[in-house]
């Protein structure tokens, strides 16, 4: 029924960035071929951000290897902290979410969840079960078995608190939650982001500490944004979506440093090892060669081969015919009050013209272009979407123009 | 019904350390008189250490003036963490009592604490009611009320932090606890020592949080022990019992230190006001003539009058007739696995002997006494009781002896 071991085991390696303990993972599925039982796979998701993006998807595509390998899938929801949010109302990545946001999250959520898994071979259990009927006795069970040096440890916490910003003691509850939902589902793997490490040994000790075998970490390195330098985060736009516009993500793969090229193969591409290997040594000879197979690549994942063909033609009529560059730098703008923004503050604020006066003066000139054409109406106003704007024959930037004002969502 | 709130407010303020903030109470006691209402005058006790003594008996003094002055007293029994004890097995303070345990030791601590307050106007509630009843959510409402920086400037936990010994989260959770009964009784007025200081604060937090007026913290000050130093338990042995035998009681005042004698006069003796500038006057001059009215005093509070005659003559027929003197040191010894000690080996762990041989030599000589009487059985046993121990015309100890080990109970 099941792969040899040792098969498993590298596929399941494979772009890990660690197994925490191997020999516990290697334990598990020796016993689980033995008698012929899936291991319980599990992965927490946060209903109130069920936006998801390439980097997310890196440990899904994990997931949908244990589905291949024939185990269960379980992702846990964490609709209790959404129902109850950051009661403490510091914390802005913590709203109180209804009912039907909630489930209208996580309709959002499937969608781009099952480009990836198997429909049939997933679970998605929802965390209130279990953790609203806890009561006071068992939650100081539950919070005796840790100290507070030990939670101080965590990263972000040991910062704030050296910096002398707040922590809410219920922030100190939070991991113990999620380490609680793999006693709930007796978990034998769990996977999560290397941010993710101190909450997933958690629940390794609350698993002992509750008789259960504590669960495997798989500890997924986390995906750089298009940026090259912070992680991949909605907040910081430089992320390219699971479900995002097929010419859009396009351009942003194509957008990338070629310092990045390698690591977004081995993360991104899904390519198989001899492919991968070809492809990463041809990174470094042709990189933009590279660089639109995996563009063409990365969105033919997600919304298929004749989405990603038409990408690339639109992105070839664009920039080849009209000789932009390529690796053009793209500028995000945010709408303030309006629906839409004047074209000269566009030309000011991507740096195009040093003042919106001047702005003015090079349309009056013909000397500005967006997607190619000239600008002749002075007043032209740009809706959100992305463009490329244009000064004379050699300046471009790439505007994309978002509604309302973002917010860091601490992601 | 009530005093003048001028007049109130002197006999709450005597021998209190402070008032967190005297305005609210003032106001508190303004509005009580005028609506005809009592104050709800809450303090909490340890259901695992029923035992009280004097230190303790300052704060339930004070309760006994509330009920003088018509309000309402409530004592909040920590029924619920008995039941659960400290889990983390770290706290030794923290064990787990049984129903039966929970209910005897009930009834230990009623029989000390009615000596003092009218039993008709005392409420006991246990705060088991309120707790088991709380859910996950409501504890991540309460706990969002505080941050970690502020738990870790309670001093205990401060220390402990700094040098790096560990504190179970669920530490963090009792002070809340304990002022969410706060918030359960609508209390008015918690009393408490001074190292209470930060849960009563925080009770005031939560119930501001909870849509309440804010309790008013009394702080009464910490009795030092017989010795002098620290502060009274029984863990130190420095502690005089309000159930505890009036002889071993007397003699214990009359050890005090004649700095210590000023500090027990004002918390200890419930003397009226203008007795009490004349006896700390005559502290000054004649301590021991005090002490002796001291130590008759405080047993008569809590044995009665003819006790404490007893007890006095008792203590005038060994130390005056005997020549022993007045101020003797106790010496506190622990039986070990046997029911009782042997006299050579009291001797030498009380100091009059440099080694049990040499108290050998001593007893064959008729050098050694016990309570007045020539010890002449060399393999004479003592069990748990307290003596005068002598050796020669000159040396005497009073010498306690404990059954089973002593463990610091963290009091």
């Amino acid at each position: 029924m099941f792969l040899p071991v040792d098969e498993q085991i590298r596929r399941i390696r494979a772009g890990a960035e660690s197994i925490v303990p191997a020999d516990e993972l290697v334990a598990k599925l020796e016993r689980s071929a033995r008698e012929a039982r899936p291991l319980l796979i599990k992965q927490g998701f946060d209903p109130t951000r069920p936006d998801l993006h390439i980097g997310h998807a890196v440990s899904i595509h994990k997931l949908r290897t244990f589905q291949e390998l024939g185990h269960r899938v379980v992702f846990v929801m964490g609709d209790f902290t959404a129902r109850v949010g950051d009661p403490s109302g510091r914390d802005e990545t913590r709203p109180v979410l209804s009912e039907e946001e909630i489930e209208s999250n996580l309709a959002t959520y499937e969608d781009q969840v099952f480009r990836i898994l198997d429909p049939a071979a997933t679970e998605i259990r929802k965390n209130s079960e279990w953790l609203a009927g806890l009561a006071l006795a068992d939650i100081l069970r539950l919070t005796s078995q840790y100290t507070v040096a030990r939670m101080l440890e965590r990263d972000d916490f040991a910062a704030r608190h050296r910096e002398g910003r707040p922590i809410s003691l219920v922030e100190f509850l939070y991991p113990m939650m999620q380490a609680y939902d793999s006693v709930a589902l007796r978990a034998d793997v769990e996977l999560g982001g290397t941010d993710q490490r101190f909450n997933l040994l958690l629940g390794r000790t609350l698993q002992e500490r509750a008789g259960q075998e504590p669960q495997v970490c798989l500890i997924m390195p986390l995906l750089r944004g298009t940026d090259g330098r912070r992680k991949m985060s909605k907040s910081y736009d430089n992320y390219i979506g699971i479900s995002m516009e097929a010419e859009e993500a396009f351009g942003r793969v194509m957008s990338i440093p070629d310092s990045l090229l390698d690591e977004w193969l081995v993360l991104a591409s899904g390519a198989r090892p001899g492919e991968l290997a070809e492809r990463r040594a041809g990174a470094a000879t042709d990189p933009l060669a590279t660089k639109r197979w995996l563009a063409e690549r990365i969105v033919a994942r997600y919304q298929g081969a004749a989405a990603a063909g038409n990408a690339m033609e639109a992105f070839d009529r664009i920039h080849r015919r009209r000789q932009v560059p390529e690796n053009l730098a793209t500028t995000a703008l945010s709408l303030g009050e309006g629906e839409a923004m004047w074209i000269g503050h566009v030309l000011r604020d991507s740096g195009l013209a040093p003042s919106s006066s001047e702005a003015g003066r090079l349309i009056r000139q013909g000397a500005v272009r967006v997607d190619g054409g000239v600008v002749e109406d002075r007043d032209l106003r740009l809706g959100p979407g992305a463009y490329v704007v244009q000064r004379g024959k050699r300046s471009f930037v790439r505007v994309l123009i978002q509604p309302g004002k973002l917010t860091p969502d601490g992601e």
